[in-house]
């Protein structure tokens, strides 16, 4: 009954064998293809291994083939999957296909889960989530959303123009966020929808070439143009769609989060390697002052992290919405990650600039993620308006 | 059997009442006094009000008048009473009592319980701890110990100079560390021994004048000359002191991280509650952008110290050393709680830097934080030996 | 013709001398008084000195004294009187006397010049500028300002209050800025007015209490109740004061950062010493690598200020108004000044702590810069504003 | 005679003109091509149009084409040319061309300098410097050099390894450090060697894959084995070549820091134009507070660098070493440079990280500028050696 931070035997068990996994079997596939998933046939074929090691989906509830953990339980787990950056393809459980997973069980009919989740959380499938749009559209500002739905006989209409959304390349089905209420800058007004990728009116356009290069089927420009879905694409209620994304994005900030530490723990790990066998200056780079600091504040960087997101992982299943705890663990991990990325480069030198470890790769990799999401810079702005909020309602009261 | 974050309710309900009982009783007080315990009588009387209250000495067990708190439960509630700098002392939980009492409960016979550490958790008297000895001596290198103590018929010699002593003005007794084996720079040979105030031996010199000013007893230089003390005074086995200092140091260094961590919650609180009233350019201090972005670290340091503090109290109360995991949480809180304070008095502006407010006073205390119970620069040292050990084990493994 | 950045052969000799007057007279008096001038006598002693030194009042025109010393002179005159706390009181270059003289030699009429200019230069009289007022008046907002001056027959009644007003106890005479045109928030308006101390209109009221306590005689309260003053006392022109306020604001923020630099040096040298001679787990503490770092941290902030300074300096020298050059060297040197104390402290730790060496009075020094002459934030506001306003015209063009 | 910080006319009209033509001329070319020189006939191109402009080659001796300029004329010229990724190709003043003319020009014989210097100064052929080696040889450490140059009649056999070697691919020669006395780890002892490509015993091996890509002719793999080279291949004395090597690199690092403060500059310049236009929560971006701050700091931090820049150009035109100046001058840059691009990114959001923009190509090209031509810790710990002995000497005396 009182504070208890151990997972629960058999989550225990569960990280060790995904650490193991994820160590074996998927971080050479990562090492000989530069960071990146080579082919689809390979993305197939670490799943297949991933079902064989029992570690596959963990996230989903067993019905769908998974281990129906909680968010405190996904928060070991993901780490261990993200020590690699091909670790989350391999489990089934990289963006966006887990937030949508998450999502779909959440709130889809049993119709669009059998015909939708079942597929994804198998792995046959992949998904997209059509949400971001380019300026001045719904990017930091969710209201500005400028994509309209609109009622058609049996249907709705839907057009505008998406970008920067992950994996719509192959992607078998988009969850589009358009606008059936209000007008842009409104708060609200928004329905989900599903569209299938053969649907003639739901154009996938070019790569956004990024910074970034590892999340499969890359970021893309998505055009809805008289792209017209039936009542049955539409999930949960319509005009609800900003309630839902909530339901969605809470988790699937924190699931970035804990794969993202798991790649801090990784740049950790291959630096303090580094340090414990280069010679510099007469002394073990380990035993150098500046490179202990360093190697210190790493740690306390994956620490600090883990905690904040401990923290809210536990405030979502107790099925509270944890908007401050949730925007000040993304804010603080996505800024930790990249610092402890950042001094592990620096760590090894010209060795870490080099293609010879990954650590260029990584740093390319972790940068956007403190913008996507949310920048930091947004969620500083929330987290200061609940702060100042709290203390209002309080001097109230 | 989950992971649980939430106190048990008894331990809640403590929680709320010390926080009611700071804000109504205390924190008035301390405002009055510019954060200083201005006498012996207010200390009482602070104390007499906490036991009319039920919030004395949480952390002793009900046999010395307390609540028997683990270090989680300890964490809830020490971080209520720091938030005035006069509630630690009201509860009997200041440094050095505190810790002395930790350590007397853990290790001292019941002779030297009912003679030392009865009167001392019923606040009847003060204690010290005089470990810290002028340079070259014992202090962020305690294998650096010079004060010697030499058998004598029935008991031992005690020789040296202490200082840095906290509370040793007024002090009923003190736990003096002393070398009973070794030279300056061995590791291990150390000695714990209780020493009367009235010990003609012990000599009580000049206050250190120090930029903080609010732990009462204040800081001294101590000296042992021909200090001669019975077999009886010391505490556990001889040439254990080390050891004994790791069972009051790990705690009492997260004792501290709780207490400052008030601390920085009250110097947000009064930094938001002028910036939600503050005119500036024509819009609220609180909706200026830089002035959000000081008040979201804010809240974000102290969360992110919480939980790195309670990831330590927990190690400890499983029963494990958790020397990582303290040097962590003592390193990172030290720094985010001065961070917290900068900021708070930063978004205050001229007021802040004014005795009108208490910001100043609770950044000249909070500075030594950094320095007092081992510099950053050394837990860092230690983590970075610690996490570069872990590697080279798993390495041979 | 080309770039030249050594100061001219007697300006160097200058800054010889200065430094070597402080070290071998002020410094002695700043120990032992920690760092505060402890009494007029003192003041007058200092000042003596100084003059027999040769280096008293550098930067008025010879006429009144001084060494006419162009801004880039200043600049590193200025930094070797700082290098005391009690070198600029020394020097008859302390706030805000210093500034006042700047200004009166620039825009006073000679009556006024006799009067107030010539005492004021020869260090028989003190003066303040009564500019602050409480919120919601005139601070980092100067259009915020309330205190009003209306004409009356032969000359003018003020009517306001200030605070936070440096040196008005013992001050023979303020300068007051008062609206004498247009509403608090309007840009514009402001008339600067010489009120003598014995004024009965004139109220000097309670000391600030306040972090800092160096600057000779206190930042008070000041009433300005029916203050009547004749038409000699408008310095230069009516409604003009926000114009001289900025002949009188940008180099004065200059000298404070030349002034604050010193110590910074200062500092750098005290920690410098200490870690050369301290021994600490077998090795020098200067050798140790984290000691390195902040010891080199320091020299390349102190260097960093000092090239922004000189810059700020330059432009002013040619005549230009030099505001983002201000704000960019005022805002850089104030937060690199308070990091080179704090690291200094930390380097000595808990000596630093203690008042055996200046360390601890210094961070409370220089803490109140970052608010002083504009807070960081608002300077940073105004070198946005610039840069973007900049970009602006750019694109137009 | 006394303190100018203005260039001299005829620098202040090359920068205008170097400024203007980098805009017109390479930026175009510049984005078209992702910041990467394609082809050696656009490096060609580039540099036709540099001669036609007159901004061609600016440091050589007009002898050899050039305006003869200084440091501090470079200080100015080069950051201009640095605007953008491709500008120092265009104007030959690129590494390591660049610094081996400088060096060239300084210590080779008449004989040398007509048969490599005079090529290189035209752009007709390229050049590289081979001195780092892989762990354990020289990198950081300088001292730990290993390629060893042994006597053959007539000449030298150099035997060795290098890497990181910029430039190496389709240059035509190199110029090639390797130890003629001592041992690895020995202070002194290196000679500099001319090597032409076309030597059968220098092996230019695979290109090391980096982080940075827009170095033109790549860091490679450089093998000497066998490698005869006569007399005349030696630059200057033998054993003499750590010397040469510190010519070569003060001012190097220097060139390295004005070239990249331009492109420090650029992404501000990126940054601003976003902010100015960028609508976000019913606001300009470039008027929220958070944006504001980032602007700020940028402006602050490429002035910063500027002067420090200056200072050690300034020392070293005095005929100065200059080794401190350099080192402060290098290591605050290198992460100012990165600060700044950093934060121009963030400034953009999604757009910063597409490489619709060109700043996370920035942001891969001067991470290594933190580690290359020595880390920030190897100059940090080179900056506290100094100070201290400073401090050292000084007691002494």
């Amino acid at each position: 009954m009182a504070v208890d931070l151990a997972p629960e035997p058999a989550v225990a068990e569960l990280v060790t064998r995904t650490a193991q996994f994820v160590r074996d079997v998927v971080v050479p596939v990562e090492v000989a293809n530069d960071g990146v998933v080579p082919s689809e046939s390979v993305r197939r074929e670490l799943q297949a291994a991933a079902k064989e090691a029992g570690v596959f989906a963990p996230h989903v509830s067993p019905e769908y083939g998974g281990h129906g953990l909680d968010m405190c339980a996904r928060a070991a787990v993901f780490e261990e999957a993200g020590y690699s950056l091909l670790g989350p393809v391999a489990l089934n459980i990289a963006a966006p296909d887990e937030g949508n997973m998450h999502m779909l069980e959440a709130i889809a009919t049993e119709d669009q889960k059998a015909r939708y989740l079942a597929p994804l959380a198998a792995g046959d499938v992949r998904s997209c989530f059509a949400m971001t749009e380019p300026a001045p559209g719904a990017g930091s500002d969710p209201d500005a959303l400028t994509t309209r739905a609109e009622r058609v006989p049996g249907g709705w209409r839907i057009d505008g123009r998406k970008w920067f959304i992950t994996g719509a390349d192959g992607a078998a089905f988009a969850i589009c966020m358009a606008r059936t209420a209000g007008e842009p800058g409104d708060r609200g007004g928004a329905t989900m929808f599903l569209v299938d990728a053969d649907n003639p009116g739901m154009k996938v356009g070019r790569h956004v070439p990024t910074l970034d290069e590892s999340l499969f089927g890359g970021h893309l420009e998505v055009d809805f143009d008289g792209c017209v879905v039936p009542d049955e694409a539409v999930i949960g209620e319509v005009d609800q769609g900003y309630r839902y994304a909530q339901v969605r994005l809470g988790p699937a900030r924190m699931t970035h989060c804990m794969r993202w530490l798991g790649i801090a723990r990784r740049a950790q790990d291959i630096a303090v390697a580094h340090a414990a066998q280069r010679e510099l200056f007469g002394a073990r780079l380990a035993d150098l002052g500046m490179a202990q600091q360093m190697i210190a504040d790493n740690e306390i960087d994956v620490a600090a992290s883990r905690g904040l997101i401990l923290r809210a992982c536990w405030e979502l299943d107790q099925g509270r919405s944890a908007g401050l705890e949730v925007s000040m663990a993304k804010t603080f991990t996505a800024e930790a990650v990249w610092r402890v990325v950042d001094r592990s480069l620096q760590l090894c030198g010209s060795v870490g600039v080099s293609g010879d470890l990954l650590l260029g790769r990584f740093l390319r990799e972790v940068r956007p993620f403190r913008i996507y999401d949310g920048p930091s810079e947004t969620h500083r702005w929330s987290i200061a308006r609940r702060v100042v909020g709290r203390h209002t309602a309080a001097a109230r009261a």
